[in-house]
């Protein structure tokens, strides 16, 4: 066999969300596009700002000698600036360009600052429910995953996180506004963290890193900004992308930041920006860096999204779901009606709505809803979804507490397609 | 310490040539920008072509709805089936967008191939000198590169090739026209190399892949095109960008094409785009695989390469240089008239001409440099490379056979700025 066992094992993994996947496909072929309700997908159906598309023709327009060449390869002094400058105003923190690299957006900052960290065999914790790329970038680099629970609110757990470290523990992989939950974590408990990674410190001597996946911090409901862990914890690097909060997530373009006070925060840049190269990235795309530099106090209008998320609250509610409004992202993550969610999405798929297993995040017994789809999306599920909310009647019973022993083989969920 | 102990070794093999780089800053501070002669970067000078600014305004220009969403991983089917359809017309390939997988440049390219097939201690053949990112592709996988030397001429070698073989080698990496000494190889070397291959794979059932790093198939000066493996070795992954043809490396759009006839290429083909997703590049960027669809027979002119080429050949030869006419490409590889290499880089430096020692692409003896730069670095450079030429009077000696020991520690050649 010509493919690395490794990359054979994770698509193996994956096989069953393949063919839902596929079936997906056949219903869309069968019953005509405009027919199937698909509430999977992460890839935003609302058009960029309009500041996007000025800055993108005056960028091109403008177009000066040398606008396409290699530039170092952490990315234009000037974009790391606005970067730096607009983190710093939302956060209060002090941060300069220096602390800034620009990346092939978040999946690649993320990627980027696990190869810088991890020894073989170190543990990065993951707090379930949680985007299951997560598990290849951390295999990518020879880390292992370690799956924690959240809250029975899906809350970050300082407890549960704490009972899970150990001698191996290297970092902690924190997603807020969460994906698949929509639960933005409180800067209460991100400063309980950090209280609690201190003390780890001092006991042991070890560093554990907060790295922090980012890209709805602007994608927010009842304030300007979700809570960052960079302005609560100490050992923070930030990692975010334009693909939300400017609905360009074809683009590919994002940062990486490193906290002021992170330990050892120099050799970490430094790592970092031999990874940027050496991993094969090279340099975030230089148009688009000249682009977002003047747009990074922009971003969509939430309203779109709120709309929609109102009107499934209101109508998963209606029907008896077990569900939580969405503080931020744009995602539900109901129980389902009947324990098995791998079936209870199956049946879903019949009637011709399209939703992801909470098997996919690391916790069974709920559904992932995506609404960053359009209107006629939505209308065409809410009938279907209101017709099977009452099929168990009752929850499933099983607390998020119990979420600590889940399924760890969350794979390869939208073949072709990434979730976020 | 909190960074990656491969990271910090990788980082670590290059530290002289980072005071090297950081003498370079040093000269330009103080004799200023235009009195430093500085052919060390493969970064070019000219600016693309008037048909690729034409059709980035166009797409700019006709934004249509959509059009910086996510779209599959492998990338639009209308830019795969453009670069198929240039390829097979140029090598008389049978080719179709199936086997093309757009990325984010070449260097995503070859970790996206490594990735793929790579399991942990397989080896990868380089064929020495060669560009020094390849050994971070490989080690980023968990492969081992392996050094082979090439001929006087530093032509394909298929004897030394096999000689370096065992049960564990997975691949060999091809790069023609070549980095760091303009040559390329020819087809009767590459027909020699699929028959070994072939005879290798009756006799022990092991496939081995050519992956073929081909960013400067359109800079040649003889020809329309070299040639490339893809036409003559069965089991080829041909690596590209646009970097190098339209210009455009801050960009980072390139692809992957599996050839037709590939062992298990279609096993090979979804673990590539598996990886392309979960390495974090989920895929190259919207607008520029957008434009380069149209672009794909476009070039720009070598004209602007040939002149400085044969000024310098010229200039070289004339003062006694051991020195090759480069058919492809913008390098010159000479033999340095002292031993030490890295003594002799020091000398020119001294005289405010900035090119980098053969040890770092695994050749000592040599120095590379590079006429991708403006006329009057090339001028700058002219009377001192000739001022130095008559140092050691005759060459070194060792021939290019002897490059099988080298020195395998070749690394960061220029930190914060890539090589090619």
């Amino acid at each position: 066999m010509p493919i690395s066992q490794q990359v054979q094992n994770q698509m193996k993994g994956a096989s069953w969300i393949r063919r839902m996947f596929e079936q997906g496909v056949e219903l869309k072929k069968k019953y005509g596009e405009r027919s199937v309700f698909d509430l999977t997908l992460g890839n935003p159906m609302v058009e960029p700002p309009a500041s996007f598309r000025a800055a993108l023709r005056e960028a091109v327009e403008g177009d000066v000698v040398g606008a396409h060449r290699y530039m170092p390869n952490i990315g234009y002094e000037a974009t790391r600036a606005a970067v730096a400058r607009s983190l710093a105003g939302d956060m209060g923190v002090a941060l300069s360009a220096s602390r800034v690299v620009m990346t092939v957006g978040a999946a690649s900052a993320l990627n980027v600052v696990l190869k810088s960290l991890l020894n073989p065999g170190e543990e990065v914790i993951v707090l379930a429910p949680f985007f299951p790329e997560y598990r290849f970038y951390v295999e990518n680099h020879g880390g292992k995953m370690v799956v924690v629970g959240t809250s029975e609110q899906f809350d970050l757990d300082v407890e549960m996180i704490a009972a899970a470290m150990n001698d191996r523990t290297k970092a902690i992989i924190v997603n807020s506004p969460n994906n698949p939950t929509g639960v933005i974590y409180g800067a209460e408990s991100f400063r309980k963290l950090n209280e609690y990674l201190e003390d780890h410190r001092r006991r042991t001597g070890r560093t554990v890193y907060v790295v922090s996946d980012e890209p709805y911090r602007k994608i927010v409901y009842e304030t300007r900004r979700s809570p960052s862990p960079l302005a609560y914890c100490r050992d923070t690097v930030l990692c975010s992308s334009h693909s939300k909060d400017l609905a360009i997530p074809g683009e590919r373009i994002g940062f990486a930041v490193v906290g002021p006070d992170v330990e050892d925060g120099e050799l970490l840049l430094n790592a970092m920006a031999f990874n940027v190269r050496t991993l094969g990235f090279v340099n975030a795309p230089a148009l688009m860096q000249r682009v977002v530099a003047g747009l990074q106090d922009d971003s969509v209008s939430v309203d779109w999204y709120r709309e929609k998320r109102d009107r499934l609250y209101q109508a998963l509610v209606g029907a008896g779901y077990d569900c939580r409004l969405p503080g931020g992202a744009f995602y539900f993550f109901p129980k389902c009606p009947i324990e098995d969610d791998v079936e209870f999405v199956r049946r879903l798929a019949e009637r011709r709505v399209l939703a992801v297993p909470g098997s996919g995040f690391g916790v069974p017994g709920y559904f992932r809803l995506s609404y960053c789809c359009e209107d006629w999306t939505v209308d065409g599920a809410i009938p279907i979804l209101e017709e099977l909310g009452g099929l168990g009647g009752k929850s499933v019973g099983a607390a998020t507490k119990a979420t600590k022993g889940v399924s760890q083989t969350a794979g390869d969920l939208r073949p072709g397609f990434p979730l976020n």
